[in-house]
């Protein structure tokens, strides 16, 4: 009789495990925007693949021996900060003045916690003091030098704005303070002067969602801005709802492109909204504010999205986005442009 | 012949005057929250409605004058910006270094622009930067400094910090610093610390919505912050999503509360998406975030909203929160109470 009911107990949690257990998935993204094919050689596109498959297996990896989505996030996402192939971290743009700004967001959909800090200059990973904000401070948004003493309080590494230095941004920020000073000596239009600029100079991100066997979804992003960018301004990357959500009753998002827009059309909640209060797939949801919506307002760039069933979706509405995923049992599949 | 066709011409002139006409309506708050009935004098009832009172009608009167629903919000607004009885401009709160760093927020229905500041400390008036933001900027959110080198370049007034100083905020920070330490003196956690703190040290915020005859919704949002704030702390109040956000397809909302919770749940972004996604009124989709999801998770505050129909809701879930409203041939209504 006791054997029975011990080979009955044992049943039953197996089953039990079973039906609790989420199929581990992972998305990321370095990145949505002019992406031009026939300018980036073959040899580039395997650097930028082979980054880009390092950091969703490190991701994956993490979830894989029981770790959790916010694990998974926050090990992908600091793969490529630490990478200067990205606008993130180590490979950061150049704000006008010749600095570097960064800004990174996480939330977690199971309590729907969030942290986010913006124009942080010493901070090597963004996203681990971002993580810092939603576990140990009452707030959700920490800004410039007040981030960085909440830093210095929480022990996350600080190195020297020199840190984030980098030839090629270099490069970029003098093409566009060019571009921007030809511009102003035809019209004092400071808006017109950036409107200009090519959107290269405005993207730039990199990003992560995951879901973990325990069905809890997380989504992450951190971003070095947009080059030449002034007065202190914000983008998308560090607002929550707007380059990042998660909610375990609909899906993760994280953004990369124009981030003016992504605020105005609060681009990541709106997809989770979609699906949650319309009823359509993570894949609907996406593709309709990607690709009609921000279409339609000429706001350009891509999302990275998973829900709770294991689905991802990754539109973007730019020539190409830096981009991969992992499913449970299967291998990372890397892209760049549409195929 | 001819004068038939004059006469038809007017008429139908008339009809499509009449069938473009939308009932002119604004709604403001002064901030929400734990606003006790017993020890509010009558005196001090009466000096706060009133304030209420001059700004509702303000804004009405520009609508009334065939003004945009955008002049109008700024009009409310910088009334109550003026007012030390308000935590906003000049009745801003301290934070913990013992300045006013201010945020504020506007979006303009008809065509999602939106523009934002946040932490100025020499702007008269952050609502009329954040609509230089939106109107002269390519950029939606601008921070500290950098959002007032735009402002001296776009003649936004300055002051000097002390401006915002007044004697009954100043005590409000003394006690909140002496509650903060006496609980840090017992533990180290910041954040405990922060979490003890009545609702009261994190509340108080001005906010206009608005409707215009050419069916033109405007919300607006202007705020102080939170007493003994630290760490370059952002509130809701100038993120597009949380605190405001206006979509002629749906609604206008501006929030007021415990700003966390408002951004982790994109409050005014949401009560439109519910509105827009499933069919529901602007009464049941305000009345369902701010009663059910939002007091379900802990989050106390109040919103005001407007849709293009004119309909107004105003729920908030703390015990008071200073509204006022007007819609077309009528006069204001101004309450501070549940009623």
């Amino acid at each position: 009789m006791i054997r029975k009911i011990i080979i009955a107990l044992i049943a039953c949690s197996a089953f039990a495990s079973l039906a609790t257990q989420y199929p581990i998935t992972i998305a990321i993204h370095g990145g949505a925007g002019t992406i031009d094919k026939n300018k980036m050689t073959a040899a580039m596109q395997v650097k930028y693949k082979s980054k880009l498959k390092e950091a969703v297996d490190k991701g994956y990896a993490v979830m894989e021996k029981g770790g959790t989505s916010q694990q998974a996030v926050i090990a992908a996402i600091q793969v490529l900060e630490d990478s200067p192939l990205f606008n993130a971290g180590r490979g950061a743009v150049y704000t006008f003045e010749g600095e570097h700004e960064l800004d990174a967001s996480i939330m977690y959909g199971k309590t729907l916690n969030a942290g986010a800090v913006a124009g942080v200059k010493q901070v090597k990973s963004p996203i681990a003091l971002a993580e810092q904000v939603m576990e140990n401070s009452v707030h959700v948004l920490l800004s410039g030098q007040g981030a960085e003493e909440f830093a210095k309080r929480q022990g996350i590494e600080l190195v020297e704005n020199s840190y984030f230095d980098t030839k090629k941004r270099y490069e970029s920020l003098l093409k566009a303070k060019k571009k921007i000073a030809e511009k102003l000596a035809k019209s004092k239009s400071i808006k017109a002067a950036y409107q200009q600029l090519d959107v290269k100079y405005k993207y730039g991100t990199v990003g992560a969602v995951a879901l973990d066997q325990y069905g809890d979804l997380t989504a992450g992003t951190s971003t070095g801005g947009m080059t030449a960018k002034r007065f202190g301004r914000i983008g998308d990357s560090p607002i929550i709802g707007a380059g990042t959500y998660a909610n375990n009753d609909s899906c993760a998002v994280s953004a990369t492109g124009h981030g003016e827009y992504f605020i105005r059309y609060h681009v990541a909640a709106d997809i989770c909204a979609r699906m949650q209060y319309q009823g359509i797939s993570l894949q609907d949801a996406a593709d309709t504010v990607i690709n009609k919506v921000l279409v339609k307002a000429g706001g350009s760039g891509g999302i990275i999205a998973v829900d709770r069933q294991g689905n991802i979706a990754m539109p973007f509405n730019s020539s190409g986005m830096y981009r991969a995923s992992r499913k449970q049992g299967e291998s990372a599949v890397v892209k760049i442009f549409k195929e």
